[in-house]
């Protein structure tokens, strides 16, 4: 665990300060923030409510539950009609233009809130949040440092949970064990439904090839038709890759990494389209920084892929990914998106994990994942651990 | 793994002809089901794209992910906004109403394919879907039979998972492995935004008493802030109970079930309070079948805990869940809830979870749960497994 287990005032007085700007820049006067994700951004703790920030003074935590909370912002409530009338009560006004989580909440718990304001327009508040997280803060950075470390921690003793006949899952589930006892919260929050994933992945051999319908770089064909991602059960072959995509949850934010190792050798293709990776990578550090536009990183990579004669099986082969990497934080897909229709640009305080892969078949996945941060002048890695394929 | 991964045709079948008389009953036209978790109940596979179900006819799967699905009832698409001209060029009519999953779907969502459908009216699936699949079909019993024997099989090793002096989450990370050494899919699915939660929980002497914002029957402090439920990382002690409450995930269907153990022995008072949770279950089951009321199940086993004297600490302590048990299949928290507001009566088919606690200060949570069938004239109990608390 983390020294700081929570954020420092000051840290979310930042947090509420830059959102109170963009609420004023929307033109809106307030937002009532009901997910867990960004209520723990906004407040550092998980409840059952809202988290309520007008665009001038202090927010209020409407809490359903705990109910017990002891906290100095906090106002009990049973359901969210009881709101209105307690802002009133406390001196505030009804909102005129409020924003909730149009992305995120049920389109009947929306419609429920509009009609707790009748009288107010509303908007969408999970763009701006989306962006606003996309910056990190000090406290933050810290955290995104911690499960760094502990991630790395962790893949160094991925060699010691392998025993020669083992299957992916026994072996993950060994992993998994390790993750645990290292602190990892368990839950691998995502934003959007159409992530369902448990701790992490493991792709071995030609499983790394089967489409998944979810929005991961690579799929697998998963233990169970209700959940078609990640390792299958196959026993580990000698000759094939096991390319290792485990969490890196050891605070709230989630550090992303991928390494791969080897049964035995690999055929030579697979260490040079590895290679190729490990270049991307140095290409990424050698010249990314503020103002490195998202869409050129796609498009180089990219171009580096078809120079080594990969692009038909850079990101996937009978499905290939759009994107080479993603932001990451309290979700492990943030913004900005390393893809060619971005329109973002690098700035610091920005998180992200870049990501290029490849998987040939017969042999399996390769290439690495690293955990990137947006410093002044460059970007600095946030996962250094062994680059090169390990050999099981 | 179940013998049988996919529902046979016959039982697939019968879910849209049911599906068909309810759209029939609500005034629609048709369905178009987006959630992971309803895409699977219908077609017994997971896509990312759209199923969509005329009052009369044949489903269509709108697919986007994987990009190569094979299966005949498959029209590919890229986006939502695809689906009208499909329709068309395929004899289906536009419908005049269609349902959508408005408790499932985010707002903007929901927004995105009203637009699609403009002249359409639109109403909501969920209410719908939630209730046809509170009625198990004979596959769907089979999974969850599959899933009990194996949950069975997991708690019947937890014992030697323990070594003196573990902590709550060391002892979990070991019964984790268990899980998925046997086949777990790791997801827990839920209904609603507000159940975080990771493999399932165990509670350990006054960590049981946390009040958690979460809306599962207990709480616990977690072990980080962000996630704040279940084990709190601390060492099991001698004199407290420890609440095995971990999921049946061992298909897609999951069986619930809470054992209890002791490290050395416990005050007398737990195993009396112990007791009343047993005694709970037998009553339901000499009592329980097709007609008995809901509520009457609440109201009764409150009762019994207030003749026990145990009311103050019945279903938690500094915060009481307000229900003693509820439906189980793709979700862990499906209809109907043994709460005292509910309306719903027993059916023949319905597979539900029953779990009677108590929480003792200084010593931990007492009480089992058992997950059960309703049959024709009774229950079937689905978790079978030593009742008694049992010594570590």
């Amino acid at each position: 665990m983390s020294d700081t287990k929570f954020p420092p005032a000051d840290d979310l007085n930042s947090r509420w300060n830059r959102l109170q700007e963009l609420l004023m820049k929307e033109g809106a006067d307030a937002c009532l923030v009901a997910s867990s994700v960004n209520i723990y951004y906004l407040t550092g703790i998980v409840f059952n409510g809202f988290f309520y920030l007008p665009v001038l003074g202090d927010p209020v935590y409407f809490v359903r539950r705990p109910e017990d909370m002891q906290h100095p912002l906090v106002m009990p409530i049973r359901k969210a009609e009881d709101i209105p009338g307690l802002l009133l009560k406390n001196n505030y006004k009804i909102p005129e233009r409020v924003l909730l989580e149009a992305d995120q909440m049920t389109y009947s718990e929306y419609v429920r809130l509009q009609a707790v304001f009748p009288d107010s327009e509303t908007g969408n508040l999970t763009p701006l949040l989306r962006r606003q997280r996309m910056i990190k803060t000090p406290w933050e950075i810290e955290q995104l440092r911690y499960s760094g470390k502990i991630h790395v921690e962790v893949y160094s003793r991925v060699k010691a949970c392998y025993r020669q006949g083992m299957t992916d899952v026994e072996l993950q589930s060994n992993v998994e064990r390790e993750m645990r006892l290292a602190g990892s919260i368990g839950l691998f929050r995502s934003f959007g439904s159409n992530m369902d994933i448990y701790m992490g992945s493991m792709l071995s051999g030609n499983n790394a090839e089967v489409p998944s319908p979810f929005d991961f770089a690579l799929g697998g064909a998963g233990v169970h038709p209700s959940l078609p991602i990640g390792s299958d059960g196959s026993v580990l072959r000698a000759g094939t890759s096991l390319m290792v995509d485990m969490a890196g949850n050891y605070t709230a934010y989630i550090t992303d990494m991928t390494r791969v190792f080897s049964v035995g050798k690999l055929p030579e293709k697979a260490y040079q389209a590895h290679r190729v990776s490990i270049d991307m990578h140095d290409w990424l550090f050698e010249n990314a920084k503020p103002g490195t536009s998202c869409a050129d990183i796609y498009n180089h990579t990219l171009q580096m892929a078809e120079n080594a004669g990969l692009s038909g099986c850079f990101m996937g082969t009978k499905q290939q990914a759009k994107f080479v990497g993603h932001g990451v934080g309290i979700e492990v897909n943030e913004l900005p998106v390393l893809m060619g229709r971005s329109k973002d640009l690098l700035q610091q305080g920005m998180t992200f994990a870049f990501e290029p892969k490849f998987v040939l078949s017969g042999v399996g996945a390769v290439g690495i994942e690293n955990t990137y941060l947006v410093t002044g002048d460059g970007i600095e890695k946030m996962t250094i651990f062994e680059e090169n394929i390990i050999e099981l």
